[in-house]
């Protein structure tokens, strides 16, 4: 247990304490959630997934143990499809699933609470290619995977290190887990998500997971989220189901997502696209349950519309926010903890449309309730691109949701009637006591907006966004110190990966 | 009364088709909006207010006739400094100011209804500068403004023509209200703003909308919104109140606004600034009842906060969007339309920045409940700068916040169970008979957003969002066409404006 109280606390701080910021392990917010229909629309909602479960079902595909666990569970199994006795996958989740629970970090005060009124902000995921100013698009390596990470560890507004930051399509398929796992753990202290691309790769998630924390702490606490995508519509395929099995037994989270660019792989509309998505996450939610009562697991939403001119995804735009606000409100209805959202984008560069699109989906998840955000920083062009710059802008969009979710001050000082008091009609508040007391904290300072003159900005080479994140990143790793690690933890890490490459063949697929 | 069943319609249905939409005269919501505080907490920024104007007061300055109305109506006058009797601003308010009033285009289908569940976007509004890429930033000129008039007119997501929405430079000071009044008249027949900056200005903008609208029709309906800022903190001064007294003697609506920079012109905290602006948008608006009970009247609000290092406005940050939150649910409460909002950024540029910040703005105002949204498109720099390719894409996320406003289609379509039927597990929805009768309305889309895959985007020039807007708007001016006006309403508005020029030396402050 002696390396849970692991170091690196102080260079996390460091890191912190460079962007003038100190900046909470996630956010606990103090605003209400907005939602957007009335309780009779999610009703009707719930009422319709429920048919779906009862009257369609859900394909399982190539698992025979997960059929048999439905059978065994009171489900009508015909072929691969299961049809669900209305409510038996709500009751299976609210009997046993966690309203919210703790993700242990190596750092215990990078520690994350997901569920409830809390945020955990996280790094986009799943890229195969990067994207920065100086070299353009190319296919992400270990290299740039190791970048993000510690990008993720510097910045203070940024909870978690995620997962599959970017795809290392420099090393063989079937071993680039192994050293993506190892990323995370010895290139940052804060939390992170395992392998899902086959279960023996989550097997090694919960191995090397183990060598850090101790074999005994993990089976009994979350140190590893995971990304479950369904096969929507209404498909679970043997990969992700053989994933999900894997974490669930050792009492790891999985996030239950349907995929979904509506129109294509849901209903054009938002509330078939809702109670489709719904559905899934019922039985796949559920199937966790089945696997192991209590094990977490989070109700996951990725929906975007398509163009229906030319069937690509759209971003930023206002049905999947209603998608999103509609399924953060139905997740709080059945009572589990909510992913979706992100900084979202079909942009190739980090250039107005991204950051519309971006700052779009940040606000409304925010608004939403969201309590895992994955995606919230590095997207672009529909996740094919992990930006550099592009992570150090929505980093800063991080802390400007923090500081929102944060609240109003209506105490005697947040009230000020004395400093109206001292100033008066006419004069000016820059000098004033409660100014000067209260300066520092007063607002959120972005590291990316440039609010000088226009002339001063001129006389500073007239760059743009994109241009000084660039120099942002580029320190950031100047500066970046890797967090301390016990040399045991290290050597066992690396003997078990070194044992585990030289059992396989490398896999090109 | 003939000339307000005017032309134009046809031009403005054809503007509107070119780019795919047929958008309503302005948005009614269909979505609640969203209190980021408790009633307690507004209670207690109420309270507060009252305290400001019964113990510290307003100062009406140099405005006799302003003194003597708060002396009659039972304030507390000294010297220039009046103090409130506790309520009385409140209940001045709530006897006679409408709670929502229809601003009358002289294309009756264009006419916009201000107040309740609506909302009217507004172009950016007081710019001296303008900014396109061809030509980077110069001096706005009449023909800038006429181009800015031309883009609102074709904008199908922009209700209304705006006011300065920049300032031509090249006309006289004292002159250049007429061409700007005239511009809004010809080559719009959207509604629009008058002159504030003179009372015999404020006089001009209304003898030139009665030549539109005829003269029993202005008095007794509401054709000019007219923008009436404090001098924050606690302060009016004469040409305001000059200004403001001509708009409600002719029963013309006034937006009263205090204009926050909070740390500098208020203090620093959200409550404070929330309780200064209250306080002065309450004896503003009181005021105008004292002119003429009855007279339309909106609280407005424009609050940014600043960099505590710089001094400089910044915008887009969380402090400000609590504080518009905050403001909109006093007004609701008041019981009078909210003006806030808009695409504010402090970027010189239309890059990144510009986009992040005003998409956060774009979103709270329209979480808010704003009723009048000034400055929804073009803004740039602080209000600096009248962006030509910010324009169009702050008109883009327009149509976004419409179609997110109009809400969720709960019908047996919306709900789109036969489509779960018919396609089941495992295919697509693409070509499905839900998703054929529904594709063409289902997905706002943009016209400036680029979802094509990488490899396209690039063979078309790897253009970023500003060039593609930039096409956009050279291309709305090349395709515009004036909407007719009867040609004896345009010579009267020309003898008027000659008149009025030939009394008149140049004036060039």
């Amino acid at each position: 247990m002696s390396t849970r109280r692991a170091r690196g606390g102080r260079a996390a701080r460091q890191a912190a304490r460079s962007v003038g910021v100190e900046a909470p392990a996630y956010i606990t917010r103090r605003v209400p959630v907005f939602q957007s229909v009335d309780d009779a629309t999610l009703e009707l909602v719930e009422h319709n997934a429920e048919t779906v479960l009862a009257e369609i079902g859900i394909e399982f595909r190539d698992d025979a143990e997960a059929l048999a666990l439905w059978r065994g569970a009171g489900a009508d199994v015909d072929g691969e499809r299961v049809r669900f006795p209305r409510g038996l996958c709500r009751k299976l989740i609210q009997d046993s699933a966690p309203g919210e629970f703790v993700q242990h970090a190596r750092n215990p005060e990078r520690s994350v609470r997901i569920g409830g009124p809390h945020l955990v902000l996280v790094p986009a995921y799943g890229s195969p290619f990067v994207r920065d100013l100086d070299h353009g698009r190319r296919y992400a390596t270990i290299e740039d995977f190791r970048n993000f990470v510690k990008l993720a560890y510097a910045a203070p507004e940024i909870h978690h290190s995620g997962g599959t930051v970017c795809e290392p399509v420099d090393l063989p398929v079937n071993k680039r887990h192994l050293e993506m796992v190892y990323s995370h753990i010895r290139y940052s202290d804060k939390a992170f998500m395992g392998s899902v691309t086959a279960p023996e790769r989550a097997e090694d998630s919960v191995a090397l997971a183990k060598l850090v924390f101790g074999e005994d702490f993990v089976e009994h606490n979350c140190v590893l989220v995971n990304l479950i995508n369904a096969n929507s519509p209404l498909v679970f395929d043997a990969t992700m189901l053989g994933a999900a099995r894997v974490y669930a037994r050792h009492n790891q989270a999985t996030v239950i997502s349907p995929f979904i660019l509506a129109g294509a792989m849901s209903p054009v509309t938002i509330l078939g696209t809702c109670t489709q998505i719904l559905a899934e996450a019922l039985a796949g939610m559920a199937f966790t349950q089945l696997v192991r009562a209590g094990a977490p697991v989070v109700f996951g939403t990725f929906a975007s519309s398509i163009s229906m001119q030319s069937g690509a995804p759209t971003f930023g735009s206002p049905e999947p926010a209603h998608v999103l606000l509609i399924c953060a409100a139905l997740a709080r209805r059945l009572g589990v903890p909510f992913r979706s959202g992100g900084g979202l984008c079909a942009s190739k560069v980090a250039d107005a449309q991204a950051a519309y699109e971006s700052a779009n989906t940040l606000q409304m998840a925010a608004m939403a309730g969201v309590n895992f955000m994955l995606h919230t920083a590095g997207w672009l062009e529909g996740g094919l691109t992990m930006g550099y710059e592009k992570f150090m802008m929505d980093a800063d969009q991080a802390g400007m949701l923090r500081r929102f979710l944060e609240g109003v001050d209506s105490s005697v000082n947040g009230q000020a009637l004395d400093a109206l008091r001292e100033v008066g009609p006419g004069a000016h508040f820059l000098g004033c006591e409660h100014t000067q007391a209260n300066f520092e904290s007063a607002f959120y300072r972005s590291a990316i907006a440039d609010n000088n003159s226009f002339e001063q900005w001129e006389a500073e080479g007239a760059k743009d966004a994109a241009q000084r994140a660039n120099a942002l990143w580029k320190h950031a790793l100047a500066e970046y110190q890797a967090p301390d690690i016990e040399p045991g933890v290290d050597e066992a890490l690396r003997a078990y990966i070194e044992r585990r490459n030289a059992e396989m063949p490398d896999a090109t697929h």
